[in-house]
């Protein structure tokens, strides 16, 4: 399934790479997409394997809110 | 000596940690001191083995402009 996560405060190109490397880390995660101008973040993953709140963490353990 | 450098572009501690990095491996930097609000970089250095210009290039090589 591809979740859409709402993540304030990345700012450069290192922000996005932190996050998408943050995410694509996780078990069960196939792809990452970060537009960074908007903070919007698809992940699309195997629901089975990893569910939106642990995207959520992944994330914000990285130092960033998700909405 | 030091040499304050005004670097522009940098919005977060990845970059922070970027420049800081990047100048750190130099050979003669002794320390670096990033302000992240005011983009002034303050570097002890010894000038016989690394000049400004060498500072310089290190920071635009991580993507800064440095005025």
């Amino acid at each position: 399934m591809k979740t859409t996560l709402n993540v304030q405060g990345m700012t450069c190109g290192h922000c996005e790479a932190a996050v998408k490397g943050a995410l694509e880390e996780l078990n069960g995660v196939s792809s990452v997409e970060v537009h960074l101008t908007s903070g919007k973040v698809d992940v699309t993953h195997d629901e089975s394997k990893v569910k939106e709140e642990a995207l959520r963490e992944a994330v914000e353990d990285q130092g960033y809110d998700v909405e």
